[in-house]
């Protein structure tokens, strides 16, 4: 059930991807410059929509490394452009489809820890429901909501993606 | 597992009503009207703070309600003031707190719909992960976002909450 919330976050950043693109479209009929974008942000003191895309992936890929023993690729952090950003969720989607189930075997128990955390550690689980999962949606919201504020014609629906609906 | 999910959801809907204790003070100490905050909105063609508090709390009970079959409790969403939003989380926390884990049975394979969807439904694995999680979250974060872009002194930390670290 954990790696189906993995699958999730691939679903999320998928329909991140095409919300990407209605903001490039945004972008060229308005004439904005190509790194203009990527420079907005919701408030001076929060970050801009270029760390919230880059953010929004590390706190998945790092969750997936953390949590099944494996090491994350190292990103650069370079992105500028909206290709860029898209070519960045491309390759945390391919990371993150990169596991299988078994990998996560003994996740709930893993004792999980980050420089950041200077020592301090938390269990595989209560660093997956704790930390990665309100972490990845908060820079995938905060990403729509920039957007969104800026005049980009996203909805809700384009945020949750298509439904399994069955008839 | 899913039911440390819904544990989780009670962590932030917590989280959230420290936020909005630190919503009240600024709008005491600037002195804005009781029903000000409320009415906030990230842009015009958004909803307003209270109805992001409303959906974040009905995302999580009717997931509850639908996905062990039992019956939610009706809010007549009249909540204007910062209080009010507070209680209205206190009542969803309490209503949340109120199902054991057994409770969630089968919910993998229940079928779930409701009125909205005009007869179509999908797996209750379907709808949790594609629609209970990314909506509660949605909303706690864009509650999240209007303060903090309105002033009030937040970061990630008050959303995130008290990390279960050991030393």
């Amino acid at each position: 059930m954990m790696y189906e919330q993995f699958t999730q976050f691939t679903k999320m950043f998928h329909n991140l991807s095409l919300i990407l693109d209605k903001a490039q479209k945004y972008a060229d009929a308005k004439k904005i410059e190509p790194e203009t974008l990527g420079t907005l942000r919701l408030t001076a003191d929060m970050l801009p929509l270029v760390k919230q895309v880059q953010i929004a992936c590390d706190a998945a890929k790092l969750g997936a490394a953390r949590l099944t023993g494996k090491d994350a690729p190292v990103n650069d952090d370079k992105e500028k452009t909206i290709p860029e950003l898209k070519a960045r969720l491309e390759t945390t989607m391919g990371f993150l489809s990169s596991f299988k189930e078994a990998d996560f075997n003994g996740w709930e128990e893993r004792k999980i820890t980050q420089p950041r955390w200077e020592g301090k550690w938390m269990t595989g689980k209560e660093y997956f429901h704790q930390h990665v999962v309100p972490n990845v949606y908060f820079h995938v919201t905060t990403t729509y909501a920039i957007l969104r504020q800026n005049g980009v014609e996203i909805g809700k629906k384009d945020y949750l993606g298509d439904m399994p609906f069955k008839h």
